[in-house]
């Protein structure tokens, strides 16, 4: 019971922080959290399809798994599916009335992120190369549900 | 006499994977990092301004640790002191010119970024809303010295 009514108290306040965000700020900030993933994930192919440096991919994989557990979700805010950020929003509609979808999506990338940054602290190259692409299916899941093509 | 030579291939290597980006990727990620960085910010603050959700500030604070660890130095190529990302760069010329300053504004924020993430780990409120004081001071250290007012 206390469990439930905590869990409610944390409900209400994600609501009220998101009630004091505004539409544009957060499409903005979830441009700049992607636009921050493809940067770490550019880092990361550069390494792995050339000269590998464990330094760099544990640095990229640590920005990636920071944002996969950062709780994108809340910039979601309802409405928010037409608006500008730094640019027109590129989200489908969808992304918000399809919860299951949008929910496995998450947890997948989610998932292998996680991984990533595991399997680039031991610097096993091969293996980075491996997750890497593990990894990057998991963003193309998402852009081809949810994302509008330029 | 080896770690030299593998601190000059270090250095080829990072010199060789900057030539390849474009100048205003490097100023968009640049930019799309800061914006994050000012999300990650804002969600502490509203956690240490009002009711406190531990979950929300070790998720905000390891963005901001993971983001001062990734080495975005590397996104100062030259030539970026001018030019657009997602908008025309803000930053001043003397970035470029003033190593030294700019090396211990990035020391300092790293330093505290750091130390933001260990704090925010243990859960106590009071801690983190000093330290979120102390890492706010170096965001404006280097804002002050580096950053062109809108």
């Amino acid at each position: 019971m206390k469990k439930i009514a905590l869990a409610l108290v944390g409900l209400t306040l994600a609501a009220s922080a998101a009630a004091q965000m505004k539409p544009e700020d957060a499409i903005k900030y979830r441009q700049s959290a992607y636009s921050t993933m493809s940067w770490s994930m550019g880092r990361i192919k550069a390494n792995v399809e050339g000269n590998y440096n464990k330094d760099e991919v544990i640095k990229a994989a640590n920005v990636l798994q920071s944002l996969a557990n950062s709780g994108m979700g809340a910039l979601y805010l309802p409405g928010t599916d037409k608006g500008k950020g730094w640019e027109e929003t590129r989200v489908k509609p969808e992304l918000f009335t399809n919860k299951e979808l949008a929910g496995k999506v998450a947890t997948d990338f989610n998932r292998e992120a996680n991984e990533m940054a595991k399997v680039a602290a031991t610097g096993d190259a091969a293996a980075a190369k491996a997750q890497f692409g593990k990894l990057g299916e998991t963003c193309k899941g998402c852009h081809d549900e949810f994302r509008i093509n330029k």
